[in-house]
């Protein structure tokens, strides 16, 4: 619960009310996740927000981002509303119209919660580091495989270094997971992967690499795959009563998305991961991308990160399989418990025991990487104090301002790849 | 008009109708655009949708496809509602929930009419050639660029042959665009461009070859971007009305696209299409796809087509350009005007005077390719008839029983591309 108001507190940035008549629309910048020519939701200089909505016979129209705010209807019979400021960043959002939870149709839609949502982003002063630049650009690939664990077609994207076709080298692979109820889109459009890579890449700062950015929501035929239900949001089917709030997560958060199950990696899933994941990883991703791409052998040529609920699972899949990774990133999400109950536990048994032995964690890996945003609350630092106090040796990084959200993890993305593969 | 009711009649299959209580939920499959877990909408064996939403204070629903239907409030609170038949094929939809246009949570979102629509897919009896088969895959990747023409950073994405990385060859060509209200994610979300492609090449009917898929809405800066609108369903900035339907397109079909502006290549920017992608193509995105990727040189290693407004374009582009395009194709899409009160044109002078010279034309376009749905109306094949008539050698499909949609254009690329490099 404290969590959660964590959260909403972040969403406002701790700027004075300023009262929405003394600002005139002009003044009022389109988000740049807009469709072509759409003006609203448009951001003033201060971070509020101002949305518009044709909706001319509806009865209560409210956008659901941030705290949540209820929107009137003007005489021209648009819905609008001018929000308090918002923190910088990447939010989805979405619309509730008379009871129905919908994306507005402004803006383009970003895989999150299981569902389509509407996003809005609020710039960031240090943006520059995922915007384009002037410099060589990689190349972000679709992937298509066949995945005899799950017996399905499967969807990854790919991001192949500048010099990939030049070059004829073989590189590094950072293996890199999305959270709960995204996909394999998530990483390249609402994380800019790939003009954060190239930018370090252009600098120096990062290694060529390659990054595989798969979809974690893996079953097996008849496996449940409860697990990514769209909370509520679609009808159960006619059969079956809605499943309870237990079953499905928590209600999402004004937000949208928010500390419903996987924020923080707590979800299903996590913290143990999903065991067919890692199954059908080793089995049908790994080989199809080295079969395909030009890939360097060797443990200290393979990462894993992730976020949220993707974090879990990277601890998961590779604290089990120390032979197979050097290099362990945990954006918002580990295995370690925190805000669940169990901020004190025994750190020669959580995990699964992957750190009763420090020196011999240490000597297996080469980073272990764990980050948060500074609105998530304090437990991820308590995990990486405690790591430290335990003897493993890990990197703790705070993306100052932010909560559970995608601003958080580009930073930690751009934070993390300079010290891979050195 | 008689195209309209042509394109509605289209969307019915011509099975007779069967109530709906007859057929039980359970023997309705989902459809494959859906998102994880959403039973709804699904289809019948009879190609009839069950579509279910949830909108507890709504007083009206209707889903926007084929003609439209008004969905009904069950015990349950859920609204639903059985369809006709629909024909096959894919089909942008979305819901009208007291008066607002949205798209359906249940599905994924898929870029046309100017925004991120709902879509169901009906099975076609040939889906085979654009679904996955166990052959080699080729990529698509996404490719940036700066256009020094429009002043702002741009999008492609480019598929590779499966031979691309390994062979180390050089390949020719095909230019491929959307049609109005889209963008360049249309062809290989909506297409399937890579498995029709990958299928094809497995089978040796087509020559290995790249396919550049860009976005054809390119302005300079001050131009008015208004030619993709997105037609009402987004506010209009709060110091202007909103535009007319003469300046904004006509209102959207039922089936939440329809034969607005654009259909059949008659919207705005056709039939003339629009000089400034002409020239942004020309300085900016062939020069870039040259420098990247390995292709072939020559106008006889070049080609271009595109759908509607994209066929539009391809003809002004390439008539005006015949030194550097040896392959046109427009599918429901060309310089013909037919529809626009222009069935009987004078082929001397229609289309620029292209074709005022026959024997000369047919000695400089090794194929000229135009295609249409076979429920989109007899224009057409109107104009290839007299294209025949005139002496100009062109080649003429036909999609059987689809109208202005994505499975006439998944074909139309299928019966085209074997055509090519040859």
């Amino acid at each position: 619960m404290m969590k959660r108001v964590l959260v909403a507190i972040g969403m406002l940035a701790a700027l004075g009310a300023r009262p929405a008549s003394a600002q005139s629309a002009d003044e009022c910048v389109p988000s740049a996740l807009n469709v072509a020519e759409a003006k609203y939701p448009c951001l003033y200089a201060d971070n509020r927000a101002l949305f518009r909505v044709v909706a001319p016979d509806a009865q209560k129209v409210r956008v659901r981002v941030g705290p949540g705010f209820d929107m009137t209807k003007g005489p021209d019979g648009i819905w609008s509303v001018t929000t308090a400021p918002l923190v910088v960043g990447f939010h989805y959002y979405s619309l509730q119209i008379d009871g129905a939870v919908i994306a507005d149709p402004a803006t383009h839609t970003y895989f999150g919660s299981g569902w389509q949502n509407s996003a809005i982003e609020v710039p960031a002063p240090d943006a520059a580091f995922y915007e384009h630049q002037d410099v060589p650009h990689g190349h972000v690939s679709q992937q298509w495989y066949f995945s005899k664990v799950t017996g399905k077609w499967r969807h990854a994207f790919v991001y192949t270094p500048p010099d990939y076709d030049s070059a004829r080298k073989s590189y590094p692979v950072l293996y890199l997971l999305h959270g709960w109820g995204e996909d394999e889109t998530g990483w390249y459009r609402q994380g800019h992967v790939d003009t954060i890579l190239d930018n370090l890449i252009a600098a120096k700062k990062a290694a060529p690499m390659i990054i595989v950015m798969d979809n974690l929501n893996a079953v097996k035929p008849g496996e449940s795959a409860a697990l990514f239900a769209a909370r509520g949001l679609v009808p159960p089917p006619s059969d079956a009563p809605p499943a309870p709030p237990a079953a499905r997560g928590a209600p999402p958060a004004p937000g949208g998305r928010g500390a419903g199950p996987g924020a923080a990696g707590r979800g299903p899933g996590g913290p143990l991961g999903r065991p067919t994941y890692t199954e059908m990883m080793f089995a049908d991703l790994v080989p199809t991308i080295e079969r395909v791409y030009r890939v360097r052998p060797g443990k200290e040529n393979r990462a894993m990160a992730g976020l949220s609920m993707g974090g879990a699972q990277t601890f998961a899949t590779t604290l089990a399989n120390l032979d197979k990774f050097a290099y362990i990133g945990g954006f918002s999400g580990n295995c370690g418990g925190f805000g669940r109950g169990n901020d004190a536990p025994d750190f020669k048994t959580i995990c699964g025991g992957a750190f009763a032995e420090p020196a011999a964690f240490n000597s297996k890996v080469k980073l272990l990487f764990i980050s948060t945003g500074q609105a998530e609350g304090p437990g991820t630092k308590a995990f990486t104090d405690g790591l430290t106090k335990q003897g493993v040796h890990n990197v703790y990084f705070e993306s100052p301002g932010t909560a559970h959200e995608w601003l958080t993890w580009r930073r930690a993305l751009n934070d993390f790849a300079p010290r891979l593969f050195r």
